[in-house]
């Protein structure tokens, strides 16, 4: 089940030039399925990533940040879902050091130039093996055209494959942004989603990627939730191949940065939002925006106290306008000064809350209509400041509940 | 539903002299519910209460905080379920004041030797007509040995009435003790729980009040979560009647401040912990024990993120030892200097994680055995310092989904 999200177009997602996909089934954990994907990065790329602020970081994003971080240049991703390789300890360092060596060896790089990402079980032996012997299977399939069997490549709980492209001009030279994703569960990003990979063949220089991925994740998969459990292995990865026929971007504030930034945050945002729609038994999307803040920060924190209450999930879920609920979330978000007679609630274009209290113009009826459709929007006002900001969320359902139950077995 | 929690012991719920319980149907919300409580205290009582942290708290809670803080006497309490009198603006303060001049008339007191208490669906009218018509009933059914049918007059969706007491000497005097608490939804008190009264025939002075509401609430409602929704009703209450024949208690520190706190503390805590055994849904009752932090907050901090993770509480509920997802909430907790190898996890006596990855003589059967029990310990050590917390939760069902997807319905 999933809130108005379909399968990727195959025609938006544009090849990258300079980026060759190749997937195959590995038999990581479960046979006959996409388990195993290669991405192959031609050189002077640039690329930067951002992590899981997750203490309990996996290997591999450990792994991910040394890498990038040595300044060799990365030339290829090795991706697997099944085995989350976190909670492994230094065991598990070693082995994905040995994924990221085995698929440099094959490919005559060092093993500094290969980024490892895993997904799925935590606290299970990454089966390095099975990894080894699918890696020539998986790069005998590597091809530019290959962006939605790398979205399938990467799912676990996903019922949907995520990946979206765009196209834009700069300067004249035609420039593609194709990007995956993957997540239901364990989804609240702190710096990045589950795991996400763009590619666009514009031409940025390797100074301004950390700065590039940074604003997009922040723009995106730092605003959404599903059940508020940050992931262990969140990775977000952007890519930059400069093949396209304009000059090097140097800035995001130049107006070419500006349009780049701009078409890749919305592909990201697209990415994103599919992580909540496909949310672990979402039924409604539900759009969170707080307005009237002094400040983004404390506009984000309510949002993100109001999209993380388990009674205001469930009342969603039973499109219940028991929205009493979203002003308790709104009390308890940790912003002790907050007066509640500044407080007012919109559901959609319906009046709920005035200073704190009931509409008396607000009929349950109303809200009731709001609340069985399947895209809805919150709003909150502050009435305390100028700052907005805006979370993503889904419902909880007896699905996310039976999901979560049965995950292993 | 509820996890080992049998219905309260007539015999242990001692009457506190000078405490007297009146408990009517009101038809607050339902017909032929026990909604509405009295209570009335023997002027020369010290009483101190803590609340909500909630900015959204409700109407009753100002009130209780205002009369408190005025120095008058308390003398009566009135409690009604239904209606929580939150989300109601300006108007819910005139109605719940208007309640306790209608009690105090009856009693010829002041407003202000009144508290009121509230619990049910919030941003909705208190139904003052009601309340005022069921006052005389009330009344009329006021005996020292009601604290049974008062646990049962404030339940909501409670399924198990919680009322416990126990009796001490002090200085050759018998002292008696007995408490009831309401709540299983809309639980991570921040102060107090949904709804707890306590009272003693100790002598203890009015100074020393607020220290031991606060003392006792930290050890006991401020340790339990069923869903992380801090309510905005949390009320606990401490009446010491000064009846008991010894001299009154200037410190907690004292021998019998000591002995009196303990045996509080005691009653306190089975109240609390009935409320998770009692949680919505709930299927089984975990301790969670964080070992080993800088600071006994750190250990709390790390505690809530586990009791509030939906991966861990549904984990719980199906008996899977997915344990991976205990330490990505340790992970997530906050802690921003967490180093993961300092980590060991514990289920009961299960030892699962060693230096941040699984104990290679950790069996799957063990950690399943421990999973299918109603009762379990999970046990976090930090290896960062000598400070122990610990917090009490339950798992999330299907069940926890119904009943909060048709609360109002």
């Amino acid at each position: 089940m999933s809130v108005n999200l379909s399968a990727p177009n195959p025609a938006e997602l544009y090849p990258v030039s300079g980026v060759r996909i190749g997937v195959t089934e590995a038999g990581i954990r479960k046979a006959n399925r996409k388990d195993l994907t290669v991405v192959l990065i031609d050189k002077g790329a640039s690329v930067s990533g951002v992590f899981t602020q997750n203490r309990f970081c996996a290997a591999p994003v450990q792994i991910c940040r040394e890498h990038l971080a040595s300044g060799a240049g990365i030339r290829a991703m090795l991706i697997n879902t099944g085995n989350a390789n976190a909670g492994t300890g230094q065991d598990g360092r070693t082995r994905a050091l040995r994924t990221c060596a085995a698929l440099a060896d094959k490919l005559k790089l060092s093993p500094q130039d290969v980024l490892p990402f895993s997904t799925g079980v935590i606290m299970e032996s990454l089966p390095i093996e099975r990894i080894e012997a699918g890696l020539d299977s998986a790069l005998a399939d590597a091809r530019e055209d290959n962006w939605l069997r790398a979205a399938e490549g990467i799912m676990t709980t996903d019922t949907v494959a995520k990946a979206y492209g765009t196209q834009l001009m700069i300067d004249g030279a035609l420039v593609s942004i194709t990007g995956i994703s993957k997540g239901a569960g364990m989804i609240r990003p702190n710096m990045a989603t589950m795991l996400g990979f763009m590619a666009t063949d514009a031409c940025v220089s390797q100074a301004l990627m950390h700065q590039l991925a940074t604003e997009l994740a922040e723009g995106s998969f730092n605003r959404v939730t599903v059940d508020g459990d940050t992931s262990t292995n969140d990775s977000f990865v952007v890519i930059a191949t400069n093949k396209a026929a304009h000059a090097t971007i140097a800035s995001l504030d130049s107006p070419q940065g500006q349009a780049l930034k701009a078409a890749m945050l919305d592909v990201a945002q697209k990415l994103a939002q599919a992580i909540v729609r496909d949310g672990e038994g979402a039924t409604k999307f539900i759009a969170i925006r707080v307005e009237g803040g002094k400040t983004q920060a404390e506009c984000r924190q309510v949002a993100y106290a109001i999209a993380h209450s388990p009674l205001v999930k469930t009342a969603f879920f039973a499109s219940d306008p028991n929205l009493g609920r979203i002003l308790a979330a709104v009390g308890y978000a940790g912003i002790s000064d907050l007066e509640q007679t500044g407080i007012d609630l919109y559901l959609d274009d319906v009046h709920v809350a005035v200073q704190g209290g009931r509409n008396p113009l607000y009929r349950e009826e109303d809200g009731q209509r709001v609340m069985k459709q399947s895209e809805i929007t919150v709003r909150v006002v502050l009435g305390r400041g100028d700052a907005v900001d805006t979370v993503w969320t889904c419902d909880l359902s007896h699905d996310y509940v039976t999901i979560n139950a049965d995950y292993r077995s």
